[in-house]
């Protein structure tokens, strides 16, 4: 069930090629987001996110039952995580952009799985301290982005264990390896934290109706990928007396090279969040791939190919204007704008972004007790 | 590596059969108990357990190079556990008796495991708060046998899983679903905390050379059927830095009726810690499997045959005098003492050591947090 075509992978823990989202929505079964939805959550929220209105959010489950429970009074809860592998990069952070918007708008609580148990059994190179260390280092992107405190419940899955463990045991019980293994292809040689490991992963979708005493809806805002894990949580939850989560899943923001999502481990695709101003400047001109064409004569005439063009993509995920986007959508298709404007553009803006964020990130030391969960 | 055979299995789930235990140690590539062992062993106790010199512990592994390390000065600590899916029987109490002498005799700590996450995977029909309860009634039975506070901690997983699975994780890492399929016979409809459970097993015999900060040699007293679990954890151990574990294995107390082990699930073959007098009156009377012959006149020519009477066997297990054993089996297997006469005397001994037991059991209920580890 996860995809792998000649032209594109996507599981949990490898992505690449070029990406056909349409395909995947019918392969995973998943449903688009329509017209009709965003109108339907535009009545709650008052506008929409620019994530949503571009449909880089533009896959979901069950958002319409979700959005029924919300009518009947029924809040929902945010679930979603982070993979504590390496420095977080602005590919992690488009996910949690929305999941804060989705707090401000439905005033909803958010659980955040920091999976240092999963990137130890996954990378061969890692060990538990290298992985529960980056878990926190990560947070302080989290709390950056303005999650309030208070409604906004951090954990690492090393140090939370006991709270999830034991819960974890009741999805385990009802998961068989023939299903880890058609799900997420798993062989006699994965390692047995491996194959246990998406129980852990199932619980913070159920764990606030255990606290609260009652089943409470769970949404879960999350890149595609990891819609496998979501698979088995939506078959087995019902089963213990929970509901399925809702999920809503975004795009990959493209990596700096062609064909690639941003990816911890390919530092010369990949910008950090703490990257510095130099640092962003040179990864965008040295190596974004570019729509622009071969010379500046060539360009002025032909135009640019914005769809192709990774420093217009990445302001379709940061550049929250729409009339901005549109005029240099424009300017750059005409061939007005040139390669190396529309890249200094994309550097503006992800600057100016990462000045502020990197500012609250420091400021974020200090509130991480706010935040943390642990048992 | 399990071991099935046409006339006994052993697993750590499936103890049935009459039970060839030289067979077993070959199976399982244990070594035999040999009187050379036994008087290096009496060097250091002085005298020896009643369950050693009748060889009921029968067999080991590298309990040489366990007490090479203690003549250095390098003294070990003992683990042995309890799968809580019941209340005790005399079976359990077995081996748990014999570790108690072994922390007497070498002033050994014990880490005590209450594997309440195994039962529940394992146990179709048991709740997690039903194992975890049973941790706890079991935990009684343990402390009512005399083990030192302070030098003795009883932890169950669930209530312990911060710090187990912290380090379960490094042992699945190393870990692969080939090596519990062969060793455990898993298969495609195994649930994935079945699969992963073995992991947690293994931490205990490292868990103190890390609360310390050095190595410390590791002896497990347990009864046979646990040993492909500690295969697993021979195997690791060195791989993270950490000793093998030594193991000292005893036979199964047979149960009531012929051919079983004690088995909690099988209540008239079972004698349990909570019992009153009438009970095992009534159980060993009605159900014990006699080596006795039919009628009275036959029995007083041919004798009985201790070797099958499973009053007989009882009392190898718990009458410590060596000589009141011999003279109970010679006058048993001559005739002059009849059935009914040896099962009596198996009535007595059972009830005079329950009495205590019970007794020391209600007084134990407010000792347990002198004992109980969590996180």
């Amino acid at each position: 069930m996860t995809e792998k075509h000649e032209k594109y992978v996507v599981t949990p823990w490898e992505v690449h090629g070029n990406i056909d989202y349409n395909k995947l929505i019918k392969d995973f079964g998943t449903e688009a987001i329509d017209d009709k939805l965003l109108g339907r959550i535009k009545k709650h929220t008052g506008d929409l996110h620019h994530l949503l209105r571009r449909k880089i959010f533009f896959s979901h489950r069950d958002m319409n039952w979700l959005l029924d429970e919300y009518e009947k009074g029924n809040k929902f809860f945010l679930y979603t995580g982070r993979g504590p592998s390496g420095n977080t990069h602005l590919g992690h952070i488009v996910p949690w952009l929305f999941t804060k918007w989705l707090q401000d708008k439905f005033g909803a609580e958010l659980y955040f799985q920091m999976t240092d148990d999963e990137k130890f059994l996954f990378k061969q190179e890692l060990e538990l301290e290298d992985t529960n260390r980056l878990a926190y280092e990560n947070a302080l992107d989290v709390i950056a982005l303005g999650f309030k405190p208070g409604k906004t419940f951090i954990f690492s899955d090393i140090d939370y264990a006991k709270t999830l463990y034991r819960q974890a045991l009741k999805v385990a019980k009802k998961l068989t390896f023939s299903t880890t293994k058609a799900v997420f292809g798993f062989q006699n040689d994965s390692n047995v934290g491996q194959i246990f490991f998406t129980s852990m992963q199932s619980v913070p979708a159920f764990l606030p109706s255990i606290m609260r005493g009652h089943n409470v809806p769970c949404l879960i805002p999350h890149a595609i990928d990891q819609d496998p894990h979501f698979r088995i949580t939506r078959d087995i939850l019902p089963r213990l007396g929970y509901y399925k989560p809702a999920a809503i899943h975004c795009r990959f923001l493209p990596g700096l090279t062609v064909g690639s999502k941003m990816s911890a481990s390919e530092e010369n695709t990949t910008i950090y969040t703490t990257d510095n101003e130099d640092i962003v400047k040179k990864k965008i001109m040295k190596y974004a791939f570019s729509g622009g064409q071969p010379t500046i004569e060539e360009h002025r005439k032909k135009g640019g190919n914005p769809e192709i063009d990774v420093p217009y993509q990445w302001l379709t995920f940061f550049e929250e204007d729409d009339a901005k986007l549109k005029k240099i959508h424009d300017e750059y298709k005409s061939g007005r704008m040139l390669t190396g404007e529309i890249k200094q553009l994309a550097v503006d803006k992800i600057n100016s972004f990462l000045k502020e964020h990197q500012r609250k990130r420091e400021q974020a030391r200090s509130q991480l007790d706010k935040f943390i969960l642990r048992d």
